[in-house]
């Protein structure tokens, strides 16, 4: 194999496949990148445990000026190879494979030759039988990943609330996402859906697609396998592993009648709770505390050793019962963050049960839910 | 007291003061910042066993915005008062001391209340005599400081080489560092200077000071006590305590012969050296090797998992023997960032004695020492 290529455009490559190799792996072989070099174009591959990730640079790539002087294939150790090419004195750089898998990395005056291995020992990626597949645009999967997946639990001892549960079903992709004290649902309406399928797919497989996905405009194929979700753009292809196991049925837990309801601006109540959270992260008990009335808001954060807070919110709207109620305010940090810049409403029924977050206008397909913290 | 202030300006000031306070002391009142409200203005200070900062915000600095409603003085946990002061809503805020050291910060709607410690039980600063005073501007001063600080030891074993030797006769300053594997020496002649003196500041007080220092046009004015060094400029008071012992002799070290002299532009020599120490790194000895001949002169990394790099550079001049040197790449490149984008000159008698850079032209009042590593 030999080859020469704009230094810039394949770290941009490069980058990409990182995501998905880790430098602590026990596979020695995976701690590299897989180089394929073929009439038509450059393939790099990355895998690890939950995911791989292949892109493909075509040999016409007008950014890429890549010279084809030789096919061929080679696994390069990521990090050092990496920044190898970050730190070649000239815009193209040479990479040609010598004897026992030696790479002779060629720009300007610098001259490396590193010590490779053999790409027949890399493993095989997951081959894709074509079947149940999707395809959404990348901003819509992108947002659906934003809006649940920081709601999946981060603790290992129920692994399936690790992932994102997806639904096809009725023309419709439910994405939820729960760690038994919050919940994030986001309903997605699916043109020509072929199949129904019922999977749940890795929170840290999803948060890394997300940053792989550049390309605003760009539509995602899908396809979904025994054990294996690939996620297909013209450039890339994202494997995941997929969560073994039964999902909880969640749609018993949103609840459908209320008490009290409150609307407001996000960016506005999101400053307070991250006000009144700087002293209750100082507490044994990481709660704020908000006092609804007829005719006032107002939220209440503590820490025996350092102070309180009190505060006064502005709020749009607000009807039903008074009402004071506490909770986690990094559950409420999150949830907020996802709506962004809008109007919400906070829908109660008590202190003790489980309170919703959803647009105040427009349909529901978008609603957050929050268990309150019990403090008597 | 009670005063309102504008909340950015103010927030400037606490991150001058916080410099000098950490967290992990063990005296609790150290960990906060005493807040001092005289009708000239107001003064924070912030303290550690090494360096004391105190701020002057003059009552007519106009963006300070500054009222005067009752002065006073109050000592508050730092890290705590700057979270809230930087979350709170409004532009400006109002501190105001009640009852039993209790604090209120109200901005906006956002009414904080938090727990202050009575400013007598804050240490006194060290009283100034105004002796062995000098003035230097400030950017003369990071320049110095910058030049030589990064050629301090690390280590304790021996603490006296954890600071920068200043000493200052016959009208000039002399400024050095040595870890005693590579040394920083700089020259600055100074007019107007009443005494002369021998101290040893240490390293880490240096770094803070020059972080502090924003004004480039602004002069410093240094005095000397017995154990303290306070630098002064119109608006901070910087106190660091002075290393005690014998700082040792540093001028036999450095050598007025040479057999070989190279001469080269910084930022490319620069660069090779970080590509070949990619490698070198990886290596049991982090070395690498530089082999100067009548008309090449080439740079070898290596490490024997990885792979080696060869680099044949650019020079502007090479004179003398014919030499090959091996030396850590690390120290090579502090010495050459030290220097900037300008033209130097690296002078070497053998493989193992000691080698210096200067610039390679004007007087010799910045030079640098490494001492190389013998390979066999």
């Amino acid at each position: 194999m030999k080859f020469t290529i704009n230094r810039s455009r394949f770290i941009q490559e490069l980058q990409t496949v990182q995501r998905a190799i880790s430098t602590k792996t026990t596979i020695p072989i995976l701690t590299g990148v897989k180089i394929e070099l073929n009439q038509e174009g450059l393939n790099l591959t990355g895998s690890n445990a939950d995911i791989s990730i292949e892109t493909f640079l075509a040999a016409d790539d007008e950014k890429a000026e890549l010279q084809i002087n030789q096919t061929g294939t080679i696994v390069l150790q990521a990090r050092f190879f990496s920044e190898i090419i970050r730190r070649l004195p000239e815009n193209t750089f040479t990479l040609e494979v010598q004897e026992n898998h030696q790479v002779l990395i060629t720009s300007g005056a610098a001259h490396f030759t590193v010590n490779g291995l053999d790409a027949d020992n890399y493993p095989h990626l997951p081959v894709v039988e074509e079947q149940n597949q999707l395809k959404l645009p990348v901003h819509m999967l992108t947002k659906l990943i934003g809006e649940t997946v920081f709601s999946v639990s981060q603790h290992e001892s129920r692994p399936i609330l690790t992932g994102v549960h997806f639904t096809m079903s009725n023309g419709q992709l439910l994405a939820v996402a729960t760690d038994s004290h919050r919940l994030s649902q986001r309903v997605v309406p699916i043109e020509n859906s072929n199949n129904d399928f019922d999977i749940v797919i890795p929170g840290k497989s999803l948060v890394e697609l997300s940053r792989s996905l550049s390309d605003e405009e760009a539509e995602v194929e899908i396809s979904i396998m025994e054990n294996q979700v690939l996620f297909k753009t013209p450039t890339m292809y994202f494997y995941s592993r997929l969560l073994e196991g039964n999902y909880p049925d969640t749609n018993r837990l949103i609840p459908s009648s209320f008490n009290t309801e409150l609307t407001f601006s996000v960016p506005t109540f999101l400053a307070a709770i991250e006000r009144a959270s700087l002293l209750s992260h100082e507490g044994r008990n990481n709660i704020v505390r908000l006092a609804i009335a007829d005719n006032s808001v107002i939220l209440y954060g503590n820490s025996p050793e350092i102070g309180k807070v009190e505060e006064e919110l502005v709020y749009e709207q607000v009807s039903g019962d008074p009402l004071e109620i506490s909770f986690n305010p990094d559950y409420m940090k999150d949830a907020l963050r996802a709506f962004g810049d809008m109007s919400i409403k906070i829908q109660f029924i008590s202190a003790i049960r489980p309170f919703t977050l959803e647009p105040s206008e427009g349909d529901v397909s978008f609603i957050q839910l929050i268990t309150p913290v019990r403090t008597n």
